[in-house]
């Protein structure tokens, strides 16, 4: 039998961290993960052919560039990013983020890896 | 193209329906369901055999029964689930939170219908 799961606090995983732009996963269900990150400053433009992308705020604000406007997400909300959608996150001060995607989808997307590539560790 | 994805304010949300134990669709990812409900009282034993269930609490505060323990999850928590595991959400005063689970997975699990079976609407 498996056993019973343990819950997750997030402030208390976030406390587990200070890096940058480096996933965390803390954790699966079924093929997907489920990851706090830290952001600030500007990622790369990129797109996930076959991969959906979730962005939940904890704290701060994420700035979604798209091709053809800017979306400020705040604590509290979301933005789901469709495959195929090409995106840029920012974050002008630090801004504390969960994520969800598919096991295996590089952070950087499907071109070619950029300082900002990086795997995501297990906390 | 895929057209730029508006943000989703998840307490925006949440004002637009009172209903309790009935899961509000608020966003797609993949094959996957992202659902709103407000949960209070006690829900029915019940079990994924196939599907891991993942409960973000907006606020309030779930009691997630197992066979074995009692798990409190609080306001920035979470706890998923896994496929296999016997499970009771209970909540003492209302509790708003945020469900992920693959599409079409039953509410009530495996077993027969019960008061408590709902499909999940779309906000």
């Amino acid at each position: 039998m498996t056993a019973s799961p343990d819950k997750i606090d997030i402030a208390e995983k976030f406390g587990q961290f200070s890096e940058q732009w480096q996933p965390k996963i803390v954790a699966d269900l079924d093929d997907y993960e489920i990851k706090l990150v830290r952001l600030e400053g500007d990622f790369v433009w990129h797109q996930h052919e076959d991969a959906d992308e979730m962005f939940f705020v904890i704290d701060g604000t994420l700035r979604m560039d798209f091709r053809d406007r800017q979306v400020h997400v705040g604590a509290g909300e979301m933005i789901v990013v469709p495959r195929g959608v090409e995106h840029k996150p920012f974050a002008a001060a630090e801004c504390r983020i969960m994520l969800l995607e598919r096991k295996g989808v590089p952070n950087t997307g499907d071109g070619p890896a950029s300082d900002r590539t990086a795997a995501p560790e297990r906390l």
